[in-house]
Protein backbone atom coordinates (compact mmCIF):
# COMPACT_ATOMS: atom_id res chain seq x y z
CA UNK A 1 0.00 0.00 0.00
CA UNK A 2 1.77 2.79 -0.99
CA UNK A 3 -0.20 5.44 1.06
CA UNK A 4 1.59 3.31 4.08
CA UNK A 5 4.85 3.17 3.10
CA UNK A 6 4.75 7.13 2.30
CA UNK A 7 3.83 7.68 5.86
CA UNK A 8 6.20 4.61 7.30
CA UNK A 9 9.00 6.72 5.17
CA UNK A 10 7.49 10.10 6.96
CA UNK A 11 7.79 8.09 10.37
CA UNK A 12 11.45 7.92 9.72
CA UNK A 13 12.30 10.94 9.00
CA UNK A 14 10.34 12.42 11.48
CA UNK A 15 11.91 10.28 14.33
CA UNK A 16 15.31 11.95 12.28
CA UNK A 17 14.24 15.12 13.55
CA UNK A 18 13.24 14.48 16.59
CA UNK A 19 16.29 12.77 17.51
CA UNK A 20 18.32 15.53 16.54
CA UNK A 21 16.49 18.09 18.02
CA UNK A 22 16.55 16.23 21.14
CA UNK A 23 20.41 15.45 21.33
CA UNK A 24 22.34 17.33 23.80
CA UNK A 25 25.42 18.12 24.32
CA UNK A 26 26.48 16.58 20.76
CA UNK A 27 26.66 18.27 17.25
CA UNK A 28 25.97 15.50 14.38
CA UNK A 29 28.07 16.50 11.32
CA UNK A 30 27.84 14.86 7.97
CA UNK A 31 31.31 14.66 5.75
CA UNK A 32 31.63 14.91 2.31
CA UNK A 33 31.70 11.42 2.23
CA UNK A 34 28.23 11.26 3.55
CA UNK A 35 29.39 9.78 7.10
CA UNK A 36 28.18 10.62 9.76
CA UNK A 37 30.67 12.29 12.24
CA UNK A 38 29.52 12.98 15.96
CA UNK A 39 31.28 15.80 17.95
CA UNK A 40 31.25 17.62 21.14
CA UNK A 41 28.13 20.99 20.47
CA UNK A 42 30.38 22.75 23.41
CA UNK A 43 33.81 23.85 22.27
CA UNK A 44 35.95 24.75 24.70
CA UNK A 45 38.32 26.82 22.46
CA UNK A 46 35.25 29.29 21.30
CA UNK A 47 34.31 29.79 24.89
CA UNK A 48 38.21 30.40 26.28
CA UNK A 49 37.89 33.55 23.20
CA UNK A 50 34.12 34.12 24.48
CA UNK A 51 35.59 34.44 28.03
CA UNK A 52 38.49 36.70 27.03
CA UNK A 53 36.49 39.36 25.41
CA UNK A 54 33.76 39.10 28.68
CA UNK A 55 37.36 39.92 30.26
CA UNK A 56 37.99 42.59 28.07
CA UNK A 57 34.63 44.34 28.58
CA UNK A 58 35.13 43.86 32.25
CA UNK A 59 38.67 45.42 32.43
CA UNK A 60 37.32 48.32 30.54
CA UNK A 61 34.33 49.29 32.64
CA UNK A 62 36.79 48.96 35.66
CA UNK A 63 38.73 51.76 33.77
CA UNK A 64 35.96 53.87 33.59
CA UNK A 65 35.16 53.26 37.41
CA UNK A 66 31.84 52.35 36.22
CA UNK A 67 30.87 50.01 39.20
CA UNK A 68 27.41 49.71 38.20
CA UNK A 69 28.69 48.62 34.98
CA UNK A 70 30.54 45.81 36.62
CA UNK A 71 28.08 44.69 39.02
CA UNK A 72 25.58 43.64 35.93
CA UNK A 73 29.03 41.51 34.42
CA UNK A 74 27.81 39.64 37.34
CA UNK A 75 24.79 36.90 37.62
CA UNK A 76 21.76 38.12 39.48
CA UNK A 77 22.16 35.43 42.28
CA UNK A 78 26.55 35.85 41.91
CA UNK A 79 28.79 36.31 45.18
CA UNK A 80 31.90 37.92 44.48
CA UNK A 81 34.84 36.31 46.71
CA UNK A 82 37.28 38.94 47.20
CA UNK A 83 39.70 39.01 50.35
CA UNK A 84 39.99 40.77 53.50
CA UNK A 85 35.90 40.39 53.80
CA UNK A 86 33.09 37.55 53.35
CA UNK A 87 31.63 37.14 50.40
CA UNK A 88 29.72 39.85 48.31
CA UNK A 89 26.12 38.08 47.37
CA UNK A 90 23.83 39.65 44.80
CA UNK A 91 23.92 42.81 42.46
CA UNK A 92 23.81 45.30 45.32
CA UNK A 93 26.57 44.05 47.23
CA UNK A 94 28.77 43.11 44.68
CA UNK A 95 28.29 46.93 43.06
CA UNK A 96 29.35 48.35 46.35
CA UNK A 97 32.40 46.47 46.67
CA UNK A 98 33.33 47.04 42.71
CA UNK A 99 33.03 51.12 44.05
CA UNK A 100 35.31 50.07 47.23
CA UNK A 101 37.73 48.66 44.96
CA UNK A 102 37.35 51.88 42.85
CA UNK A 103 37.73 54.20 45.41
CA UNK A 104 41.02 52.43 46.81
CA UNK A 105 42.37 53.92 43.71
CA UNK A 106 42.85 50.84 41.51
CA UNK A 107 42.81 51.68 37.90
CA UNK A 108 43.44 48.92 35.90
CA UNK A 109 42.75 45.30 36.77
CA UNK A 110 44.54 42.91 33.37
CA UNK A 111 43.32 39.44 33.74
CA UNK A 112 44.83 36.91 31.70
CA UNK A 113 42.93 33.41 31.03
CA UNK A 114 44.56 30.55 31.59
CA UNK A 115 42.52 27.73 31.13
CA UNK A 116 38.55 27.27 30.80
CA UNK A 117 37.00 23.67 32.05
CA UNK A 118 33.45 22.82 32.08
CA UNK A 119 30.30 22.65 29.76
CA UNK A 120 27.63 25.53 28.58
CA UNK A 121 26.15 25.32 32.15
CA UNK A 122 28.58 26.36 33.87
CA UNK A 123 31.88 27.07 32.65
CA UNK A 124 35.25 27.47 35.45
CA UNK A 125 38.29 30.08 34.35
CA UNK A 126 41.68 29.81 35.75
CA UNK A 127 43.20 32.97 35.21
CA UNK A 128 46.21 35.28 36.45
CA UNK A 129 45.75 38.96 36.94
CA UNK A 130 47.76 42.19 37.89
CA UNK A 131 46.25 45.09 39.61
CA UNK A 132 47.16 48.85 39.14
CA UNK A 133 47.30 51.94 40.58
CA UNK A 134 48.18 54.46 37.60
CA UNK A 135 51.01 52.98 36.19
CA UNK A 136 52.54 50.85 38.78
CA UNK A 137 51.62 46.82 39.35
CA UNK A 138 50.47 46.64 42.96
CA UNK A 139 49.34 43.44 43.19
CA UNK A 140 49.86 40.02 40.99
CA UNK A 141 47.19 36.81 41.76
CA UNK A 142 45.64 34.20 40.70
CA UNK A 143 41.95 33.35 40.14
CA UNK A 144 39.11 31.03 39.43
CA UNK A 145 35.78 32.52 38.00
CA UNK A 146 32.62 30.76 37.10
CA UNK A 147 30.73 31.71 34.47
CA UNK A 148 26.87 31.57 33.96
CA UNK A 149 24.77 32.35 30.87
CA UNK A 150 22.50 34.69 31.58
CA UNK A 151 19.83 36.16 29.05
CA UNK A 152 22.41 34.45 26.55
CA UNK A 153 25.53 36.30 27.94
CA UNK A 154 28.27 34.90 30.01
CA UNK A 155 27.69 36.51 33.60
CA UNK A 156 30.65 35.72 36.42
CA UNK A 157 28.57 33.81 38.90
CA UNK A 158 31.40 33.08 41.76
CA UNK A 159 34.47 34.82 41.27
CA UNK A 160 37.38 34.41 43.98
CA UNK A 161 41.03 35.64 43.41
CA UNK A 162 44.17 36.03 45.99
CA UNK A 163 47.44 37.56 45.50
CA UNK A 164 50.84 35.46 44.88
CA UNK A 165 52.49 38.20 47.12
CA UNK A 166 53.93 37.77 50.62
CA UNK A 167 51.72 38.78 53.09
CA UNK A 168 53.01 41.41 55.03
CA UNK A 169 54.26 40.80 58.52
CA UNK A 170 51.22 40.11 60.95
CA UNK A 171 50.48 42.67 63.54
CA UNK B 1 -8.88 8.28 6.96
CA UNK B 2 -8.57 5.52 9.63
CA UNK B 3 -4.96 4.45 8.47
CA UNK B 4 -3.64 7.30 8.36
CA UNK B 5 -5.18 8.45 11.43
CA UNK B 6 -3.83 5.37 13.28
CA UNK B 7 -0.49 5.49 11.38
CA UNK B 8 -0.39 9.96 12.74
CA UNK B 9 -0.43 8.55 16.32
CA UNK B 10 2.50 6.06 15.49
CA UNK B 11 4.33 9.00 14.41
CA UNK B 12 3.33 10.97 17.56
CA UNK B 13 4.63 7.82 19.61
CA UNK B 14 7.34 6.56 18.04
CA UNK B 15 9.16 10.43 18.11
CA UNK B 16 8.27 10.50 21.46
CA UNK B 17 9.95 7.51 22.17
CA UNK B 18 13.10 8.28 20.06
CA UNK B 19 13.44 11.33 21.70
CA UNK B 20 13.41 9.83 25.00
CA UNK B 21 16.18 7.18 23.57
CA UNK B 22 18.17 10.02 22.80
CA UNK B 23 17.30 12.38 25.82
CA UNK B 24 21.23 12.38 27.52
CA UNK B 25 22.08 13.44 31.05
CA UNK B 26 19.13 11.52 31.91
CA UNK B 27 19.15 7.33 33.41
CA UNK B 28 16.61 5.37 32.29
CA UNK B 29 15.15 3.45 35.09
CA UNK B 30 12.66 0.41 35.57
CA UNK B 31 10.44 0.45 38.41
CA UNK B 32 9.36 -3.00 39.61
CA UNK B 33 6.15 -2.63 37.84
CA UNK B 34 7.38 -1.98 34.58
CA UNK B 35 7.42 1.74 34.50
CA UNK B 36 9.55 3.73 33.43
CA UNK B 37 10.66 6.82 35.04
CA UNK B 38 13.49 9.47 33.90
CA UNK B 39 15.49 10.68 36.91
CA UNK B 40 18.67 13.27 36.19
CA UNK B 41 22.00 10.93 36.33
CA UNK B 42 23.92 13.61 38.22
CA UNK B 43 22.52 14.10 41.73
CA UNK B 44 23.69 17.36 42.96
CA UNK B 45 22.37 16.60 46.14
CA UNK B 46 24.45 13.01 46.41
CA UNK B 47 27.47 14.76 44.97
CA UNK B 48 27.58 17.46 47.58
CA UNK B 49 27.30 13.91 50.28
CA UNK B 50 30.00 12.79 48.25
CA UNK B 51 31.88 15.89 48.23
CA UNK B 52 31.30 16.07 52.66
CA UNK B 53 32.92 13.03 52.10
CA UNK B 54 35.97 13.56 50.64
CA UNK B 55 36.52 16.72 52.32
CA UNK B 56 36.23 14.59 55.86
CA UNK B 57 38.91 12.70 54.60
CA UNK B 58 41.27 15.58 53.68
CA UNK B 59 40.41 16.96 57.19
CA UNK B 60 41.79 13.60 58.73
CA UNK B 61 45.30 13.35 56.63
CA UNK B 62 45.50 17.52 57.87
CA UNK B 63 45.02 16.22 61.54
CA UNK B 64 47.59 13.43 60.88
CA UNK B 65 50.12 16.00 59.18
CA UNK B 66 50.36 13.64 55.97
CA UNK B 67 51.42 15.58 53.59
CA UNK B 68 51.60 12.50 51.00
CA UNK B 69 47.80 11.64 51.55
CA UNK B 70 47.01 15.17 51.25
CA UNK B 71 48.92 15.66 48.02
CA UNK B 72 47.40 12.52 46.66
CA UNK B 73 43.72 13.91 47.63
CA UNK B 74 44.76 16.03 44.66
CA UNK B 75 44.54 15.21 40.32
CA UNK B 76 47.91 14.54 38.98
CA UNK B 77 47.65 17.68 37.08
CA UNK B 78 46.10 19.47 40.00
CA UNK B 79 46.75 23.01 41.20
CA UNK B 80 46.70 24.28 44.76
CA UNK B 81 46.19 28.36 44.66
CA UNK B 82 46.89 29.13 48.19
CA UNK B 83 47.48 32.80 49.10
CA UNK B 84 51.14 34.86 49.75
CA UNK B 85 53.03 32.44 46.56
CA UNK B 86 52.08 31.44 42.88
CA UNK B 87 50.17 28.33 42.41
CA UNK B 88 51.87 25.26 43.21
CA UNK B 89 50.85 23.22 40.32
CA UNK B 90 51.08 18.74 40.20
CA UNK B 91 51.61 16.46 43.21
CA UNK B 92 55.44 17.13 44.36
CA UNK B 93 55.08 20.97 44.76
CA UNK B 94 51.31 20.72 46.45
CA UNK B 95 53.10 18.41 48.55
CA UNK B 96 55.51 20.81 49.10
CA UNK B 97 52.65 23.60 49.73
CA UNK B 98 51.29 20.97 52.30
CA UNK B 99 54.26 20.17 54.61
CA UNK B 100 54.50 24.46 54.90
CA UNK B 101 51.09 24.30 56.04
CA UNK B 102 51.43 21.63 58.86
CA UNK B 103 54.60 23.02 59.82
CA UNK B 104 53.47 26.63 60.50
CA UNK B 105 51.68 25.06 63.08
CA UNK B 106 48.22 24.41 61.46
CA UNK B 107 46.96 21.81 63.29
CA UNK B 108 43.14 21.70 61.87
CA UNK B 109 41.26 22.62 59.14
CA UNK B 110 37.55 23.10 59.18
CA UNK B 111 35.64 23.00 55.45
CA UNK B 112 32.55 23.59 55.27
CA UNK B 113 30.32 22.69 51.80
CA UNK B 114 28.03 25.31 50.64
CA UNK B 115 26.92 24.53 47.81
CA UNK B 116 27.95 22.52 44.80
CA UNK B 117 27.33 22.99 40.75
CA UNK B 118 28.14 21.39 37.68
CA UNK B 119 28.47 17.50 36.36
CA UNK B 120 30.06 13.91 36.66
CA UNK B 121 32.86 15.81 35.04
CA UNK B 122 33.37 18.86 36.67
CA UNK B 123 32.39 19.48 39.98
CA UNK B 124 32.68 23.17 41.40
CA UNK B 125 32.67 23.25 45.01
CA UNK B 126 31.98 26.67 47.33
CA UNK B 127 32.45 26.67 50.61
CA UNK B 128 33.80 28.02 53.94
CA UNK B 129 36.60 27.34 55.83
CA UNK B 130 37.88 27.72 59.37
CA UNK B 131 41.82 27.22 60.17
CA UNK B 132 43.15 26.19 64.10
CA UNK B 133 46.79 26.35 65.55
CA UNK B 134 45.95 23.82 68.23
CA UNK B 135 42.52 25.33 69.91
CA UNK B 136 42.41 28.62 68.13
CA UNK B 137 41.32 29.87 65.37
CA UNK B 138 43.33 31.55 63.46
CA UNK B 139 41.74 32.54 59.80
CA UNK B 140 38.49 31.96 58.72
CA UNK B 141 37.93 32.11 55.06
CA UNK B 142 35.99 31.21 51.64
CA UNK B 143 36.95 29.05 48.85
CA UNK B 144 36.27 27.30 45.78
CA UNK B 145 37.50 24.16 44.92
CA UNK B 146 37.25 22.55 41.36
CA UNK B 147 36.94 18.18 41.62
CA UNK B 148 37.42 15.81 39.21
CA UNK B 149 37.11 11.84 39.18
CA UNK B 150 40.32 9.91 39.08
CA UNK B 151 40.24 6.64 39.29
CA UNK B 152 36.43 7.10 40.13
CA UNK B 153 37.04 9.00 43.30
CA UNK B 154 36.71 12.88 43.38
CA UNK B 155 40.18 14.10 43.55
CA UNK B 156 40.65 18.14 43.57
CA UNK B 157 41.68 19.69 40.31
CA UNK B 158 42.23 23.45 41.38
CA UNK B 159 42.18 24.53 44.81
CA UNK B 160 41.88 28.45 45.90
CA UNK B 161 40.64 30.11 48.75
CA UNK B 162 41.32 33.83 50.93
CA UNK B 163 40.73 35.35 54.11
CA UNK B 164 37.68 37.04 55.41
CA UNK B 165 39.66 39.00 58.02
CA UNK B 166 41.23 42.32 56.75
CA UNK B 167 45.14 41.99 55.89
CA UNK B 168 47.20 43.26 58.40
CA UNK B 169 48.24 46.72 57.54
CA UNK B 170 50.39 46.94 54.85
CA UNK B 171 54.80 47.20 55.52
Amino acid sequence: MKTKKILSQRVVLLIFVAASLVSCNRADKTTSSGEEVTTPSFDLTSAKKEIEAANQEFMGLLAKGDSVGLANSYTIDAAFMGGGAPAAEGREKIQSAMADIINSGVTKVDLRVKNVFGTEDLLAEEGELSIYVKDDVVDVGKYIVLWKKEDGKWKLFRDIFNSNLPAPAAK
